[in-house]
């Protein structure tokens, strides 16, 4: 008997998590839709059956679930995710509110485990899933000391208002959600600035990585970049190693590692692309090589769907893995 | 009396040119343009006289001209510099295959001076040039040690190929120009691969860097994407310094520098994005901030029209410079 509620379930996170749900028919004896007030009432069938939309309140959050996925911002989560904990419920979070919370497990299955020290797990930041996963491999084999990312994200990361904002600059139309145009434009601005120059986004970035690798020690700088792509995003790492590995070691290491598909021939003009990762599981990897300016130092290309492992899908992970845990 | 040809006047940058040529009002006896066998017969408006375009021969190139602007790619080059240059012309050329020639300057006019040892004087690669006007600042009043430049590249960096390859893919037609599709999706590959997995590209921006700030002590690396934006290079350029100023220091050094925009104020969300620039002559930067993840390091995001101060602009500066010297 497994109770399963999605809240932010008309969202695209949300959208996709049901996807995933019924893709890989992952087994629930009750699942539970939850939205703002605005879309309650909005019915969405999964795995053949009707659902009802409800608008989440605090008496429906009093519910008996054993499993709730969130993706409805950090204000709801912060709300929402202690009420559905004290009713026993195991909280996957995909807002940034709880991630940093030294008593919440932040977790990339291929990485890390939970300790379910609180019963709420953070789903981590998009563009960090995908970097952390070859950083863990190489962090295993060779040490990781210094990690610098350029990103180039797609706009699905801001979910359904992305995607409309760039479909309305193709049609000459202003933004409405990004501050400036995105149509035949790069903005190198995500989340709000902090004090120091950076932005929410790019912070996420370092303190999340340095926390997911269980490494202070790690340093970590980012730029974020919006690119008016619909789907996928690519993360430019620059890393310095303890070791000097070979370019072939580096690539041996990445391709037995769980979820990363190696695609990197240029002789062949092999390469991940946003277009080639698009609605796809895997991280993919490739412009693999040596960067001669510092030692020890490499570049690596990732490229992942941001609403797939860089969210939906890393959530229902982490809920396939609690799941077969019980069984055990 | 000057008088100038373009070679590839029909092409993105030669078009540039003459508009620029117009804009400046720079003065000349005579104007032939020339472009390949297809182009030409065309007919060119500059200055309210009609000029027909004529094909390229060597035997044209044995005219007497006083300076031969060429923007018509590295085999044309190779082949009628040297005989433009020996009928007596200063050759200004914006391909690639003179840059790294010993014997041949590389100029960006507000960082370094042609010593004029031979009668062709390079223009420079577009992102290297919008990368070391700022570059130089810094080196000049900090010294520079190792440069990181991750770059997002518009399509009229690959000329009228490259603008008709994104308006394809927004029509739902297949790439004609690019090895991928453009339109909705990032190519972490411009120009051909070499054997160390680097792109020709990122190695330009590499060894142009070295040899126009003439210092090969300073470790340069890059990463070159191409993004679905009409016009404009973005560089997000990754710096360490011998010295370690403030952030305001660099600002002020920056600000006062020629040809550079300072557009940084993160509490109005002010920096400059592609769009920004589209069209205009300056150097923009902003983002900037200190990288603590390496000493004496910061973070510099550049953004220029890759046609204008990165090509047509910068080799009508490389003229207007002689022009001068030829009246002190």
């Amino acid at each position: 008997m497994t109770n399963i509620a999605i809240v932010g379930a008309t969202g695209l996170v949300g959208k996709t998590m049901l996807e995933i749900i019924e893709g890989k028919d992952i087994p629930y004896s009750s699942l539970t839709l939850f939205s703002s007030a605005r879309s309650a009432g909005k019915e969405i069938a999964v795995k053949g059956e009707t659902l009802i939309v409800e608008e989440l309140t605090e008496e429906k959050a009093k519910q008996s679930f054993d499993y709730v996925l969130m993706s409805a911002g950090g204000g709801t989560s912060l709300h929402f995710a202690p009420l559905f904990e004290k009713s026993g419920a195991v909280v996957i979070d995909n807002s940034s509110a709880w991630r940093m919370d030294d008593t919440i497990d932040l977790v990339v299955p291929e990485v890390n485990t939970p300790s379910l020290k609180r019963r709420i797990i953070a789903n981590p930041n998009c563009s960090t899933i995908q970097s952390v996963v070859p950083l863990k491999a190489l962090a295993d084999s060779f040490g990781v000391k210094r990690v610098a990312y350029t990103t180039y994200q797609s706009v699905s990361g801001s979910g359904w208002q992305g995607i409309d904002d760039l479909t309305r600059g193709e049609k000459g139309e202003a933004p409405k959600n990004y501050p400036q145009p995105i149509h035949h434009n790069v903005i190198p601005h995500i989340d709000d600035f902090l004090d120091n120059g950076y932005t929410k986004e790019e912070a996420k970035m370092i303190n999340e990585t340095q926390k997911i690798l269980n490494d202070d020690a790690i340093d970590v700088t980012a730029t974020c970049v919006r690119v008016p792509v619909l789907h996928a995003h690519a993360v430019a790492i620059n890393v310095t190693l303890e070791k000097e590995p070979s370019v072939a070691d580096i690539k041996n290491v990445l391709g037995d590692f769980p979820s990363i598909v190696v695609m990197d021939d240029p002789t062949q003009n092999i390469y991940p692309t946003p277009l080639d990762a698009a609605g796809l599981e895997s991280v993919f990897v490739g412009r693999i090589r040596k960067d001669n300016s510092l030692p020890n130092t490499y570049h690596i290309w990732s490229v992942s769907d941001n609403i797939q492992k860089g969210a939906a899908l890393n959530a229902i992970q982490i809920l396939e893995d609690l799941l077969s845990r019980k069984e055990d």
